[in-house]
């Protein structure tokens, strides 16, 4: 129960942020916000998701991008990959992380990725062989770890079960994503007794939502628990499906304006990611949605 | 450390948040808001402030809302008395709780009530006096307790000096108030530990702004210093006026929100604070500042 010195800040705007923003944004604004946020300090920055545009149209220039990205030697570039499939095309361009993404509800995994959760995991099977043979680091997500929008509250053990098969298969870090943002800290807490018997604090990161104003409590509460790894998205960006209007992914900027008050190294500069989440903002023609850019103001 | 078990919502929407609104709301509209407030649970409303209008506009019409709301007897409806005049006109009106505000910053203290801190207290001399004689509740506020918009971070110790003093001339309670948002969980421990080294936690209250989006982080904080009053504003009434387009106080939903999920008990009915949010956001023009009332969108 210590908190880390130092967090690492797993953004995640380009990619789940814009594939849930209703504007669409081209490409070469996609490369310009990746190339902005790469001269921030952060280390890890998602850029694309390759599944089928017939799912996702947002991410269908995902080879694009990744050609188009000014890479950074101290920034990893990590991608979606669902299946073998995505994992072949990542590789041809050139992707250096991969990550694939499980649910800890079966109805939400059904609605999302259209099979159980085993069956998602068994999918992603030849994908985590490939990276284990290819030597490409290998990240898990899980989805709705406290509250799914179909089922409603979701056991920590069976989210502590999906979190173990995702370290068994060779993920060297899997995040715990609270989908809808329904999560208070006391869940929170439960939550990651649990996992933490499983899996080490090491081996995890934290993603929340913030649509109810949760998130930094839960992040704060992380904390505490030894996280060292926080998911978080420029500009708020990226909204929330099952509540038009309201908030999804925690802003990059609030989850940063928290950790410097609390002399907790990022290696991030909080005025250019701040100067980020305005650029992306101006392009979806909208503000921030994030506390600290709007009181901050333009820099 | 322990959290407490029931948290006392401190409503102060009809007064600080509507104070710094931007937008004048009719004497009719303030009674409507607060008969409505009356009717969901909570204990404390804070109604107007009995200043003078010269200074205080949106306050001229302290003693009109006093006479128009329906009191229920289960709700205190405190008021703010700066000096023994606006006590004597609170009494009129039939006042039954009081408050008055200190700075622990001297230069706020001097920009915002042109006097120094000290002064202040004496100012405030003869309304606690009077307020013990009459058997009043007399509650206390300080602001700019972790940072002042003038002079940056505030010691602790000053704040504990300015709290000590504000209980030894009779407050029941002293809310600590993050005047400008500015604190994140560490301020709050530091501001936290020094205090309640000079009064006990069941005699304070927290008042934190989400100008950063810190607040709930800082409210989770200090439950676990065992403090179990916490000031809010429903619909997140209130600006900021050191950030513009900024938040100011917390939302009361919000904290709601966390609290019920941690199953801290406020008796608090969470669909009559969404209700009266928007009440008072269309009279204003805008959507609620709460990412509960907007997530749960109009009931």
């Amino acid at each position: 129960m210590t908190r880390p010195s130092h967090v690492t800040l797993y953004e995640v705007g380009p990619r789940d942020g814009l594939q849930a923003e209703k504007t669409a944004v081209s490409t070469t604004d996609k490369i310009a916000l990746i190339d902005r946020l790469s001269q921030t300090g952060l280390r890890f920055i998602e850029v694309a998701s390759f599944v089928s545009p017939k799912w996702v149209p947002q991410m269908a220039d995902a080879s694009d991008v990744l050609a188009g990205i000014a890479r950074q030697p101290y920034v990893t570039y990590p991608v979606l990959t669902p299946n073998a499939h995505g994992y072949q095309a990542a590789m041809a361009a050139n992707a250096q992380s991969v990550a694939i993404f499980a649910s800890a509800s079966e109805t939400f995994s059904r609605k999302n990725i259209n099979c159980s959760i085993t069956e998602s995991l068994d999918r992603f099977a030849p994908v985590a062989e490939a990276a284990r043979n290819d030597g490409t680091a290998l990240r898990g997500y899980v989805s709705c770890v406290a509250f799914c929008p179909y089922e409603g509250r979701i056991a920590p053990a069976a989210v502590a079960e999906v979190v173990a098969r995702l370290a068994d298969m060779g993920c060297y870090e899997i995040s715990l994503g609270d989908t809808i943002g329904r999560a208070t800290p006391a869940d929170t807490e439960r939550l990651l007794e649990t996992v933490l018997n499983r899996v080490e604090a090491a081996k995890l990161a934290v993603h929340f939502h913030d649509t109810y104003g949760q998130a930094l409590a839960n992040i704060l509460t992380s904390l505490d628990y030894g996280i060292a790894t926080v998911d978080a998205s420029v500009g708020g960006l990226g909204g929330c499906p099952y509540a038009p209007g309201a908030s999804g992914n925690v802003a990059t900027e609030d989850v940063l304006y928290m950790l410097n008050g609390m002399e907790i190294e990022t290696g991030v500069d909080l005025d250019r990611i701040i100067d980020a989440a305005w650029f992306i903002s101006d392009i979806l023609g909208r503000q921030p949605r994030s506390k600290t850019a709007i009181a901050l103001g333009r820099l």
